[in-house]
């Protein structure tokens, strides 16, 4: 924390993740969580984590409720269409419910529009909405609108998932397999691609067209994990998991914060899933396409840890979960990459980070 | 609507209610409710309507669901601490909640924080919103945060009831009472205090320093009637319910609108708790106190139907429950007004509107 008294010291100055941290632990001090849902249920627990989603205890099952909050300055490139914003609002809180494992049952999505967005970009917007609705089986119940300079979407997303089912961060144990569900890199490469300026946009002239719609899908109209989440969740054998939004080192250390023993994640730069089209663009644009696999985030694919000796049980699911071993927990507390020479390097948790 | 082309329309044409409508119908076209939770539990469904919330069929209850976006700019005057304003966000959802009848379980909060947002006044903020959530009986169990230059925060509240004491808006019959739970036009008031320019300050001048405090906290830290709501979804007798955010001339429309059969309401002028406060400071600020109470909102308050020959047996509960009868249900399809001189005057549900 930089030396500043604390009267001067301003939200930007810890963080979006040390924000919700402090939030979290203001509230963990003030509310007694136990005996809480006792005028509903004889059960008695909801459960304010560090995870992707709080949890409420239904008895068998666990409800799941996740909240995501995009404003057009920050998350919306100029390219995206309505459309895509809609879908946008929808895939964020969606895959939050997919590392917990749990289905999805509904979403509500609060609006600040602005006074002279034409309706037919609103239409389109809700079309967006719907589609993806449709998409990962749940109904949009409803929301609220308002004025907003800055076009606004907040969804909240309600899901289920039975007890045995949920998937945790704080799971994971020294000899896990850790893995993701798909490939790295292509949002980011994507975004690159969107936020180029002029002197670059001749470099691309020679670029395959695939490729680039490839990237630039991945980046405006990425689509969350949600079959995989509950697939992996019902195995039994997967030991942590979250959503990789904030990028795959950034979400390792979650993982390794999340962990009441003292693990680390050892992983190697080979084993990162990085498909050829963005080490083309990265050398197009003199990006370092590792860089963007580990760090940019936006790829909305699945981490997670797996029971060294349950991995290969994993197999049956091949035809559905793309998965991909990148390497191992134990218990170093640190974060290690083993690079092409063999190299080992300590590595830091630093990932995309709003408010920084 | 105003005669444009199509192209040409900005959802400021519409208005903030026309616009939900638009979406609902949208999301009705496009969504089959039925069946829909199947995937989970034997009933059926979800209920996407022109509630205050969204139901979700959990067999014996209901769960409940509602959002609301605020943002500094459209909703906190600048005189609001950032403790009212966790306050603020806390208290409009619980009001939704309590319009169902329903108890609450658990909020999350999304935030959109401006950069150099003191970390003394997001701290501020959060025991705002910690505070409510005691107060209202539920915990806060997470939220996102993000970099806004306008101050967002964007609630959803989570809450439930048994199925046969769920309030909803459309079931009100001819010949039932009209009633509301507190007296109306105070948060008015204080919002005129607020907003009333330097010529206007000197004749505040003689205003009694009680009634400027009263008012001023009912627009700056207003309660929701959740004891209230969940009360009278008990006895059985209430036929619709709704809370009177937006003023209790556009609620009375909208618990019209939602009757299957074709009501209306009249009501009278006298029958109106107008509190002494709000005459005062109206005169004194050239307002008039009877359009406060009728078209601004803000108040929080209940407003219900209820079974004409069973009003007598809410007596019992006129220790906690502040019950004013103001009029009854009519066939008539339009909203009447009785006043001081026993004159019915037809009346428009034109209430406080966000975007137009």
């Amino acid at each position: 924390m930089p030396s500043k008294s604390f009267k001067d010291l301003k939200v930007s100055d810890l963080g979006e993740k040390r924000l919700i941290k402090r939030l979290l632990e203001r509230s963990q001090k003030s509310q007694p969580t136990s005996l809480f849902l006792e005028k509903f249920l004889d059960e008695n627990s909801v459960k304010s984590t560090k995870d992707d989603a709080a949890l409420i205890d239904l008895g068998e099952n666990y409800l799941v409720a996740t909240s995501d909050l995009l404003m057009q300055s920050a998350h919306f490139p100029d390219e995206m269409t309505p459309f895509q914003m809609g879908k946008k609002v929808v895939t964020v809180n969606v895959s939050d419910i997919a590392a917990m494992g749990a289905d999805t049952i509904c979403i509500i999505v609060s609006m600040g529009l602005p006074k002279d967005m034409s309706l037919s970009n609103f239409d389109e917007m809700i079309e967006g909405i719907l589609e993806s609705c449709k998409q990962y089986d749940m109904v949009l119940i409803g929301g609220d609108t308002n004025e907003s300079a800055d076009l606004t979407l907040c969804g909240t997303c309600i899901g289920m998932v039975k007890k045995e089912n949920v998937l945790m961060k704080g799971g994971a144990r020294s000899s896990d397999v850790v893995a993701v569900t798909g490939k790295l890199g292509l949002a980011a490469a994507g975004f690159e691609l969107l936020f180029c300026d002029e002197s670059e946009e001749s470099k691309l002239e020679g670029l395959d067209h695939g490729f680039m719609s490839l990237a630039l899908e991945h980046a405006l109209q990425p689509e969350a994990r949600l079959k995989e989440g509950i697939l992996l969740g019902k195995t039994g054998v997967v030991t942590s998991a979250t959503d990789i939004t904030d990028g795959l080192l950034s979400e390792i250390g979650e993982i390794i914060d999340a962990s009441p023993e003292n693990i680390g994640i050892t992983f190697y730069e080979e084993q990162v899933p990085i498909p050829h089209e963005v080490h083309e663009i990265g050398n197009i644009l003199g990006k370092n396409p590792l860089e963007m696999a580990l760090t940019y985030g936006e790829d909305f694919e699945l981490l997670l840890t797996v029971q060294k000796d349950k991995f290969d049980d994993l197999n049956h699911l091949k035809n559905v979960v793309d998965l991909h071993e990148i390497g191992f927990v134990d218990s170093s507390g640190i974060i290690k990459m083993i690079d092409k020479d063999g190299k080992t390097n300590v590595v830091t948790p630093k990932g995309y980070e709003h408010l920084k």
